[in-house]
């Protein structure tokens, strides 16, 4: 890829500083202007030398920018977004890196108007536990999955930027419409992570839950790891999310009552067959070994 | 506690080893005698050292031994039992390792007759994702807990001797009433394996499973790993605890709804109350960060 000149991080989190780490390794930008609403994260991410310089609003960091990339939570974006829109220069592109696409896009279309062609959503599939500043690392995306869902009128040299700066971080790009983002994700991620929140709240909910949890064993912490995630970011993506989320919810409640009836009915048979598919399904998933992305 | 002369270990796996190798490492046990119904399980159990001597009945295993310890599948204890009985010494104990406590009560009331005070069941709350003998490692019930639910009919030195067995193993054990046992397993382990077969077994039923699962990350890794357990022991443990399992996914799926309406109706502050409960529930807990036990 042609070397950026500058790129505004808006955001300078996990992913906004992860994401300006690996692109200075890979020699993809000159220069890296971060801006974030926590004046101590935008402090310590230039002193780490995340960032060469730091600004106070999202029209600074954006002046002058070859690539301005939002990483702030998804409901933040839509302020983020009008700002930038009043300075973002010609041909600059704007992308983002919210775990939700629909109704970004829409936000989007609502802020960016005429520049809306020059606006790639993205989603990098990828995480610590940890979060903030210090926990960002340059191989972060190294071999992650990022999701690009441009619509019919986005820009294609647009998509070309985007796509070539996540190939320099080292993630694999895939393009995918984003009504069909929102469903994959809402199935492979979003679900998991209600389904994980319910089961630790309804057992957390008990006046044994003491007792109950002095029981629990290793696959209870795995089945709820998710569940210590951030319920201010889950509670917006399964918001921004919610027709997506209640139809998996759906098809997967449909299929615990499959599971209940048979159960109830004592059909070893029947049981052992599911069990048997979904144990052979999982054991034979690729990304079941492997231990350090996350969404 | 007093060294032992001889344990029957019958079924020589993962659990049936491990117990051989703590007990001896603990120099309270001075010959294990092994029986299995797998012959090559029971050659490369004496071939490891993990037993001395290897024989071909039950009866033959329990013949001598002052403590008999039960590690087969739990629908396989009942005819295991059936052959103890009519062997087992004056004075001896015996015990299991089944993950499920009041059928194997009833099965074993049934086979034992009147040595059933001699019977101490228990449930060793460890494993490992490896079975089989060759997993086996002296340290699996390091820190782990067992749980004994013996009956008011119990020999109060039966349950001693196994209580002190557990603890020469370093496990931390407890005692409760069977049908106390089997609903907090039925919440904490029985449950979030139904849930997890589920949810994988609805994604892989699916033409596009595999798209979805290539966009699968570490959260669905996590979430589903219990999915790839064994289909056959689940399948019974479900069967054998399936009152208090039922009862737990009633629960479950009540709370669900809750969730699942909060998503609906769009409550962003109701849904985000419920998953900072659950949140720091998750965190709270002491069994999160720990790595190696399993159920």
């Amino acid at each position: 890829m042609r070397r950026l000149k500058t790129i505004a991080v808006i955001g300078v989190g996990l992913i906004g500083g992860s994401f300006a780490l690996a692109m200075r390794r890979a020699g993809a930008v000159t220069r890296i202007v971060g801006v974030d609403r926590d004046p101590q994260a935008l402090e310590r991410a230039a002193a780490l030398g995340i960032i060469d310089t730091a600004v106070q609003t999202c029209a600074e960091a954006t002046a002058g920018a070859d690539l301005v990339f939002v990483s702030v939570p998804v409901r933040a974006i839509g302020p983020v977004l009008h700002d930038v829109a009043r300075a973002l220069e010609p041909g600059a592109v704007v992308t983002d890196a919210g775990s939700t696409k629909a109704d970004v896009i829409r936000v989007a279309a609502s802020e960016l108007n005429d520049r809306m062609a020059s606006f790639v959503p993205g989603h990098p599939v990828a995480g610590r536990e940890a979060s903030g500043v210090e926990a960002a690392v340059a191989d972060l995306f190294k071999g992650a999955r990022v999701v690009l869902t441009p619509e019919a009128g986005t820009l294609p040299e647009a998509v070309a930027l985007v796509r070539a700066c996540w190939e320099a971080c080292g993630a694999r790009v895939t393009q995918m419409p984003a009504a069909t983002h929102d469903g994959v994700f809402a199935a492979v991620s979003h679900l998991p992570h209600v389904l994980a929140f319910a089961l630790v709240s309804e057992i957390a909910s008990r006046a044994d839950a003491a007792e109950l949890l002095g029981f629990a064993a290793g696959g209870f912490r795995d089945f709820t790891r998710i569940a210590a995630s951030s319920p201010e970011m889950w509670r917006d993506v399964a918001l921004a999310n919610r027709e997506a989320l209640l139809a998996e919810l759906d098809r997967y409640l449909a299929r615990v009552a499959v599971f209940r009836e048979l159960v109830d009915k004592g059909d070893g048979p029947g049981l052992q067959r599911l069990m048997i598919e979904a144990r052979n399904a999982r054991r034979a998933w690729a990304g079941g070994k492997r231990s350090s992305s996350d969404e």
